[in-house]
């Protein structure tokens, strides 16, 4: 929020170490209250937030119920999410109305979203009742969409009014919003019309109309986009803030660049995620069994995978037990194909990310990394070549073997660069193909090309 | 650059496909030089740079030879790297140094590093005196430094002037920068001594004195910092911008959000090279032997990783050949060894790089990373149990089996929690470790581990 309040700045930037945290316990245990909110007044409020997000449970609850409302709503917003909720269980419903009473619409939203719906109804009718009108149309849009993450708080002046009396407008709301550097021009049907940034108003005539000094080619956007798709749009602009607006061009919010400097980390941690195969975030706080639920299921899905292996070698018994080199291969020939595989993926994932993928570009794209695994599976292979024929001195067993990784390297690349691509025809994200999910498939058909190989030529 | 003189905004959010991209090939192909000019004419300087990204070699440089200097270097700070370094070469030192005169010192710094000596020199001596020194000053620090991404264009007003005289510098660089949202406060030995607002010079009487209205208390950064921690600084404290001072406090430059944004999307991609084993970044406009040499060296290393498991499988020739069902379980051993790795290495990675880490809490991180490989490891082996009971029917195999699987997680999840801890202890990025990298020793260590329990109850 940069529009945000914040009476609170630090003189320096603070380490949070142990020794903190662990003097912090220490006075928890002593219930030093005085003494904590004394170090805690000389801290910025996301040093607090950080502070809490490391102490244990009960300390944590210790510490946020000690703050003032005003600080309180300040470290809320900056809290780990799953933290959050655990913790505003445990505060009264009363506390946790005057907290959120305090933000700003666009993060009442967000903590109001996570609250179980009785809390939040009470909430809703004991805030200020303009907010809680504001909070109940934002609620309304999807978490990761524009409408989802702007806020309904700017300054607005209508396009016949003047320089004056726009400044007047920013000093009337200069209490309200420590930052101000953009206000916007509104027709008298709240139609965006302009946007006027308060430069413009220092250095134009008092006298002036707004609609003369406002610019008027700006970049907006619908309530209705993704989140990732307006931090795509404010990053190629260089956008401070971007307005939000319905299909009537009236102006329903704004987004503003800090938000988006979360959106952009949000969308990396998650494509972090799927590749590392990780079901849901994993924040310090959460426990050994959350923990466990978030990383199994793709496990799960690997050992199912990996058991068609099982299945498809045991048909190549005779072969394994006629060649047993040819098992000393099968790590070497699956980690080569992984690798292919999940280099041309990610490189895939994120140029589809990145930018619209045009699907003619698309088949220059494959062509492209056929080419590139043809040139470093020749390389690959070589190499193998040479070693195994001097330290197994087999020449059939070695051809096949270089052939087969051959093979399996142009396989898996292709693979891993076609994936993506299909998801996103089918709108799934394509970063799923990121994860265990290209890999698994990739040991199943590079060990089919391998074993196969082997059984055609040696056996036959 | 939030303080760029940018002229050309778009009216609405515009679509660059394969269609335009058409069009426009074709026009170059019928030299069709105005009628480009025409479609580009409408277009922001970031759409432009996109399309030129996107064109084959010879069309981005006939496209940008058509460009003046003022779009020409709107455009040229928002291309691909790669083509940018590529395609100066091809223009005349003489449109070079048009180009970076028109540039804030801080694009014009990272665009100078990249040029042959020779032409930088050439463009150093002829441009405005004043940027050349500034340039200079900034050429000092290194590329992912606060200093190497600050720009040294920034407004400020000493300590004893007033609201009046400091209206008056905002309206005398309100032509030289487009967007100015704060102007710092330097005393007589230009040190930084606070900042203020664009709003409080609207708020606040004309006759205050500036040392009266401004924040003294701010968070600033020195040069030496890499950029990655004034990310995190200015994330965690939702900055929109940041001054450099050096260790008298004196200013230096100053850092925008959406430099940030850029670093924070840069660093997420880099997380994600190295955990795809990519040796640099691959734009979409690099060749196929490009993309090959980035490739390539972890591939290579992986070889040779995967090759030691060849000689380890090798010494265990007997044991493969009296238990070929052992070989049916190679890739699955292997899987399942390396995602749970990897799954503990970069949540390790991700809580490192997002705060500091603290070694007293790293061993209740590895403690819980413990607990959940156990939690895993059982559920995961338990049901291989079942399984492998089903189908093979062979008790003392199936329980050395998933006994195997269980230490073989147990340990992959301690191994990938613990590199990057040691990575951070000896200075090496620890996203290192996410790669190829930890995947090849839980290869080689879960075999081991497999091959070592069968040999043992098995054979003996």
């Amino acid at each position: 929020m940069i529009e945000k309040t914040e009476n609170r700045t630090v003189r320096d930037v603070i380490q949070i170490d142990s020794e903190l945290l662990e003097n912090i316990s220490q006075l928890i245990e002593d219930q030093a209250s005085q003494s904590i909110l004394t170090i805690l007044a000389d801290l910025h409020s996301a040093d607090i937030a950080e502070i809490i997000n490391h102490l244990n449970f009960d300390d944590a609850i210790f510490i946020f119920e000690l703050l003032n409302t005003e600080i309180a709503s300040e470290v809320v917003v900056e809290l780990d999410e799953n933290l959050r909720e655990k913790l505003l269980k445990e505060i009264g419903t009363e506390k946790i109305t005057n907290i959120i009473d305090e933000l700003e619409t666009d993060d009442a939203t967000d903590i109001l979203s996570d609250l179980p719906s009785g809390v939040a109804e009470h909430v809703l009718d004991n805030i200020d009742i303009e907010d809680s009108e504001e909070v109940k149309e934002l609620l309304k849009y999807p978490e990761d969409s524009a409408g989802g993450i702007m806020s309904g708080d700017f300054v607005f002046v209508y396009d016949y009014e003047t320089v004056k009396t726009a400044i007047k407008t920013v000093r009337f709301h200069a209490e309200e919003y420590e930052h101000i550097y953009f206000i916007y021009v509104l027709d008298s049907e709240e139609r965006l019309k302009g946007i006027v940034s308060l430069k413009s108003l220092l250095v134009n005539s008092l006298r002036k109309r707004i609609s003369s000094v406002m610019e008027e080619e700006l970049i907006y956007v619908n309530p209705e986009m993704d989140q990732e798709a307006v931090a795509n749009i404010m990053k190629k602009y260089d956008l401070v803030s971007v307005p939000v607006v319905d299909e009537k061009k009236v102006m329903l919010g704004r987004i503003t660049i800090d938000d988006i400097v979360d959106v952009i980390q949000e969308e990396a941690d998650e494509d972090m995620q799927k590749f590392a195969g990780l079901s849901e975030d994993q924040e310090s706080s959460d426990s050994v069994f959350r923990i466990s639920r978030i990383r199994l299921p793709w496990l799960l899905i690997g050992l199912v995978g990996e058991l068609f292996n099982v299945l498809l070698l045991s048909t190549y018994e005779t072969t394994i037990q006629n060649i047993a080199i040819a098992a000393f291969f099968f790590p070497l020939v699956m980690a080569m194909g992984g690798s292919s595989g999940t280099q041309a993926s990610i490189v895939m994932v994120r140029s589809i990310n990145q930018s619209n993928i045009w699907f003619q570009q698309a088949f220059i794209k494959i062509g492209k990394e056929f080419l590139v695994s043809v040139l470093n599976g020749l390389t690959i292979s070589s190499i193998l070549f040479v070693i195994t024929m001097i330290f197994f001195d087999n020449i059939v067993f070695t051809i096949i073997l270089s052939l087969s990784l051959l093979c399996i390297i142009i396989f898996a690349t292709i693979l891993g660069a076609t994936i993506p691509l299909l998801l996103k025809k089918f709108n799934v994200d394509p970063a799923v193909a990121t994860g265990p999910f290209v890999t698994t498939m990739n040991d199943i058909f590079g060990l089919f090309i391998y074993m196969a190989f082997l059984t055609i030529f040696l056996l036959h």
